[in-house]
């Protein structure tokens, strides 16, 4: 691409190196900008740089937050005692959207996967620890992907809190509701039978 | 989408205001920019808000410029008096792409189109005729799209430039290359034959 003005190259060059945005979309949302007046384009770009420069990690938790301790662990409303442990901030904003947990959080920051070259010790595993030895954590519940990197953090996740008076758990699999049975995996499928649970908790799930 | 930060949540809608971003979109490519070293995010932010101020359009042919008078337009080695009329900035990223057209731009900003209000005013149509009358232009290339508002712009700016001594042409619509006749739509097809030209004007063309 040819370009008659190097303030425009510069800014199209810089949307093109966020992922999955080519130099035809950075023209066209750079164009876009163009077109707005500069106030709301200062706002874009404040936002932005803003963020990066004062954004904090939870202490506790390693979710992103504003404070050092962030507004889920500081919210005394919700239940101390139960952490959901997923891999990045992304779950967080999923399991937060269903409204239905009111536990904590600890965001691990990946999971292990030596093809990748992420061991235990580039997440927040040893933090976990100490949280569960520290606070007064009842339950751990894994809300982590179904494969193999996912199977081996929860395995070396649960040797490591093996003896401390914790319970464990994870999230139910099977098949999800609208699914249909005859398109489902054979293995979420053959789970689902052999968790079956009492019709009267999932009548009283309210469903 | 509920999140844990209002910097966080500040950015993603600020990213998803832009067009074909939607929320999701959005969150991935902030935590990208998360992931970045605050120097590049620093120098994204600014590329854009600087782009934003400090870009102006080219008093002659109304392309995007870092200069009152566009490279284009100042640049001596490119012959003055054949002007290409196009739609918008995008089209002279195009054409330029192609390093075939050593002429000048024109830049309408739009095409006359009644049905979303835009009629002959708000294009740098007067402007046209104003470089017509007083530049020595010989010909005017219209490159703008083969349809309704394209025609009807077409149609009026040639009215309005009757009786001056200026040569009006527009790109030649055909089979592109690498297109199959079998495949190419009707009318297109029907002018590339009506508009046929002889072999050795082909060939000259390099192809």
């Amino acid at each position: 691409m040819i370009f008659s003005s190097s303030l425009l190259e510069n800014a199209v060059n810089e949307f093109a190196k966020l992922p999955g945005i080519g130099k035809k979309t950075a023209l066209r949302l750079v164009l876009h900008l163009i077109k707005q007046d500069e106030a709301s384009v200062k706002q874009f770009s404040g936002a932005i740089a803003h963020m990066r420069e004062s954004l904090q990690f939870c202490n506790r938790c390693h979710n992103i937050s504003d404070t050092p301790v962030c507004n889920i662990c500081s919210n005394r409303g919700r239940k101390q005692e139960l952490v959901c442990v997923v891999e990045n901030i992304r779950d967080v904003i999923a399991i937060e959207s269903t409204q239905q947990f009111n536990g904590l959080y600890h965001v691990l920051g990946g999971i292990i996967s030596p093809l990748d070259g992420v061991g235990p010790d580039q997440l927040t595993i040893e933090s976990l620890v100490a949280r569960v030895k520290e606070e007064n954590i009842s339950e751990i519940i894994f809300a982590l992907n179904a494969n193999v990197q996912g199977d081996t953090t929860v395995y070396y996740i649960n040797k490591k809190l093996k003896g401390l008076p914790v319970k464990i758990t994870t999230i139910a699999r099977g098949i999800a509701f609208g699914g249909e049975l005859e398109y489902a995996d054979e293995m979420t499928l053959a789970k689902s039978i052999s968790n079956r649970i009492p019709v009267e908790n999932y009548i009283s799930t309210g469903n």
